[in-house]
């Protein structure tokens, strides 16, 4: 039994690029085969360890493997599952350590934002007081890039592009059209708490590209009058206006602008959506013709138009991650460090999982322009690098060729089902 | 005056590709020089040629003119303004001719669908009628691909490839997420008449990707019962479902989904959007939670995912109605005709403009699989071929670099101004 196996997890909202960091795990830990023993990925994130539904990723071919760096989404599945306390509910912690013990795993990969963070800084302290060692490293990833310490969260720099290159793309349709038709695009993106994705919709301007855009922040309380001001100065300067909302922008009441009140027929059911409550107002208030749209998922699992720059962090801390581990570490993450901003260069750092759990990290207030419509230089300073590059996927039949893998399971060593 | 100048503009809602047409247009007409004039382009469509608001497109440099090529949108500007009939509004026409003439232009071509073909037609009948001779040629481009004889329009492959992969990239994301989470995804696409669209959506599944895919015709009417007990077959088959729901589809009595009633706080305002009404009945009958997405905009500007055969196909209909009208010909369309499926190979041919104005093309019938939410073979074998290769534009500092043009006026001739 000297040779541990490890486990892999995904968890939560899944990216454009978890799976590139899955590749660097499986990979460097294919690389020392002599230190580390099998991966086992968890079906279904974390919920796979507690039912002792292991995926053996020892019978995946290393082109299969290879393939994850492109593919998007959660290749092993993932969930939204946030194990409780240690003390609320004991009895799940020890059911992990139990399976891990089964299956002779001395290393444990959690890939997801801060809930899971914490899952992993809690793994490694019970395993330490239950006298069965367990190596616990966490991989950033979240598209709200809202974990601490590390400079950004691979999967972020991904949909920042999506929504930049989308916001041009539209704004570019609407212009054409205005003279006649709309004049007004809505776009609503992801990012409840932090408005690091509505941000990225600035990006689609620059000095080749004038576009009036308007963007509303969570950050920043949804003031109606305010608002419709600044799109009739767009429309009326430019013949156009494009918004980007995030899905997380409030009304002064606190209330999110999606849930204004929307009713179906039969009064009952909020049908959601920021983009056509900011739509609508804009056609009652000021009469323009409008078209919204929501990205929603279109937007984190778009690998076809994933940041170069993303790809390669993902992958480098998973890679990071089974390093880390090999060096005897423990509770720790490996983190993205900006060496430079100009010429961007970045290096992997490292976080105690102590100062990572439980804790978001929000766009600074300096990121947002003083009307709070935009972003400042600051802010473009920071999000332009994390949209560099292209890193197109293979192609077949005019569709990217992402892999479906086997995900065999591994024989159940426990008797007794655990129910989740 | 023996050289004549072209007049070309842009009409109805743009396309990815509809300015690799007037790449084509233009880099054809400047090739004869010996025998075309100047190619002016209209400002926002046929209203620059009614209110002599002309844009001189030898002020661009070679550069400019074959970075439309790769540029989304209209770059001229379009609109959405059919001319009436010649008896209904002589005037109009009349005074078209009044601003050809005055600029001394002997080829007219119009970019359009449906309502720009026949517009084009009575040019060209009325110019014969004054003695003033001009050549109309059409030149194809809707994403509704529904204009008759060619076999399929410059704008459609685009957007097709566009819902295509995106449908597989958000079926990949549902797939990770169903076990806890989200087990349906709704996306809403265009198509108000014809489910051309939304049956490109049905290419995301393949042989190497089974995704179950419930797809929402416009030419099938929604039956709610069946349609729930689809998606819960799917489900229960793989655990997750992607619908895709053509905007045009529509209940029993005729209504739109996307009219079912949706108001506001106040009890008025048409919120709209079809996906979030489809996305609240399957949770309310069905108990499955959900995510929707609305493409809108996004799907016919992603020139970053455009497909390379529409690109070229849209590029060649611009070069050939040039050489059409070189030819002598007048109220003619360069058509795409499919010279073989496998291998696919298409040419240009060409269609006479009283057989193309007005008319529609809608899915045959037995594109549509028998359950009424899939496609057939058939149709998978016609549409394949249209989203093949990409044509990825060129990059800077991550976002595509798409060109705005000077877009520089012709001198005004004419006296007084022509109210539209």
């Amino acid at each position: 039994m000297a040779k541990k196996n490890a486990f892999y997890a995904q968890s939560g909202g899944v990216t454009a690029v978890i799976n590139a960091s899955a590749c660097g795990v499986i990979e460097t830990a294919r690389a020392h085969k002599d230190v580390i023993g099998k991966v086992y990925a968890g079906r279904n994130g974390i919920i796979g360890a507690l039912t002792e539904d292991l995926i053996d990723t020892s019978k995946e071919s290393e082109k299969a493997i290879a393939a994850l760096r492109y593919t998007p989404s959660g290749a092993f599945g993932s969930c939204r599952y946030k194990l409780k306390g240690l003390e609320e509910n004991k009895a799940q912690y020890e059911r992990l350590m139990e399976v891990f013990k089964a299956h002779n795993i001395g290393y444990f990969f959690y890939n997801g934002g801060g809930d899971s963070a914490d899952t992993c800084l809690k793994v490694s302290q019970l395993a330490e007081k239950m006298g069965y060692p367990i190596q616990a490293i966490h991989v950033p990833k979240t598209v709200d890039n809202d974990l601490p310490i590390t400079d950004c969260c691979p999967g972020f720099g991904s949909v920042a592009k999506y929504i930049a290159v989308s916001t041009r793309e539209a704004s570019f349709d609407v212009a054409s059209m205005a003279k006649t038709s709309t004049k007004v695009f809505v776009l609503e993106v992801m990012g409840r708490h932090a408005g690091w994705i509505a941000a990225a919709g600035a990006l689609a301007a620059d000095k080749d590209h004038e576009i009036p855009i308007v963007i509303l922040f969570p950050e920043v309380t949804f003031d109606q009058d305010k608002f419709l001001a600044k799109v009739k100065e767009k429309v009326e300067q430019f013949g156009y206006c494009t918004v980007v909302v995030s899905e997380g922008t409030k009304w002064p009441d606190g209330r999110f602008l999606a849930e204004s009140g929307t009713r179906d027929a039969f009064g009952h059911a909020q049908l959601g959506g920021a983009a056509p409550v900011v739509a609508n107002l804009v056609k009652e208030k000021l009469g323009y013709k409008y078209h919204w749209g929501v990205a929603d998922y279109l937007q984190r699992a778009a690998r076809h138009i994933a940041s170069k720059t993303d790809v390669k962090q993902a992958y480098a801390l998973g890679k990071a991650a089974v390093e880390l581990a090999l060096k005897g570490y423990n509770s720790v993450m490996p983190t993205i460090v900006r060496a430079s901003e100009t010429p961007y260069k970045w290096k992997v750092g490292m976080a105690e999982l102590k100062d990572v759990a439980n804790k978001e990290k929000f766009m600074p207030m300096n990121f947002i322009s003083k009307d709070g419509f935009g972003i400042t230089q600051k802010c473009r300073n920071y999000l332009q690098p994390l949209i560099q590059g292209e890193d197109y996927p293979p192609y077949n039949e005019g569709l990217p060729d992402y892999v479906t893998l086997k995900n065999a399971p591994v024989a159940k060593k426990l008797k007794g089902e655990f129910k989740i």
